[in-house]
């Protein structure tokens, strides 16, 4: 067993689809930072990007972060400030690429994921790739990553099936599942 | 391969421990409301009762879903309705587990969660034990399931391991990444 390569996921709340498919930005919401940073630390993952282009949601981002790192919060309840350490606030996603790049030190792929994808990267696929290189994981909010990243030559991750008939998975659940399957010890 | 039996899942709001371990009633939120009756629905889960003691938390509950599911939110988002008819209020785990033999046609058993436990019934055990009978899946708010709970002889679902010494999963992450490893299509 070779030891993983570094991991890190991203939230991206631009360029992201609307209900009705169009490209919109999505504001930050305070319960996908605490629930992505709990799980992500919860299975050892390197860092979790917030990506948003709008510097007043950045602000936002940060004075939550630092609430709970430096604040009232990290006293009251230190478990959370360990989490939320991961989070570093980029303004998109080549700004995340680079930053993780300077830390993990390769050159990091991204892999995407969605509700729709059929024939994608299936998961012992990609812990395999996990292996070779530094990932990124890319999530979407709203209603799912815009098309034009589907159009990189990135690997999309197969969708996750529940075996129904329905597929509306919160993005939080999401994480969290694809981060069992990638690093759960089962 | 037999098809398997019925399965609930329970998120209690009492009695659960608070963070110095005394027990206490918490109060419901919106998003495990939404979040949890969404990935119950995308694995088929058949109910997801939403315990509390509480008249006022009661009321709060139903208004929401009635607002999903026949109110303003039924036209505006579908899917959502779709998910949050699922939900099922009742005052204590006796309710629940009352209420549920009497859909599900047998008597069911409850399975236990919760963080601590590393020597329990693990993932196959508890697929197999769904081939027998119907389960209810008891999730735990604050900082999880009352001791007096674990005294009844019900089996207790291992802890999910994510390889790190953090283990501080939000319980709307825990059901999701649960049900996956028992429902999941992979």
């Amino acid at each position: 067993v070779t030891s993983r390569q570094p991991l890190a996921v991203a939230l991206l709340h631009h360029p992201v689809r609307d209900r009705n498919g169009a490209r919109v930005t999505t504001a930050v919401t305070n319960l996908d930072l605490h629930d992505i940073a709990r799980t992500a630390r919860t299975y050892g993952v390197d860092r979790y990007y917030v990506v948003t282009p709008v510097a007043e949601q950045q602000r936002l981002v940060e004075t939550i972060v630092a609430h709970w790192r430096e604040g009232y919060g990290a006293s009251a309840n230190p478990d959370r400030g360990e989490a939320l350490k991961l989070i570093e606030v980029v303004a998109d996603l080549d700004a995340a690429l680079a930053h993780w790049q300077a830390c993990s030190g390769a050159e990091p792929l991204p892999v995407l994921t969605g509700a729709r994808c059929r024939d994608g990267l299936d998961f012992a696929g990609c812990r395999r790739l996990l292996h070779e290189r530094p990932l990124l994981l890319c999530f979407g909010t709203g209603w799912g990553l815009a098309p034009e990243l589907f159009t990189q030559g990135w690997p999309v991750l197969e969708a996750i099936d529940g075996g129904s008939d329905y597929n509306h998975l919160p993005v939080r659940a999401a994480a969290a599942i694809i981060l069992d399957r990638l690093l759960g010890v089962t």
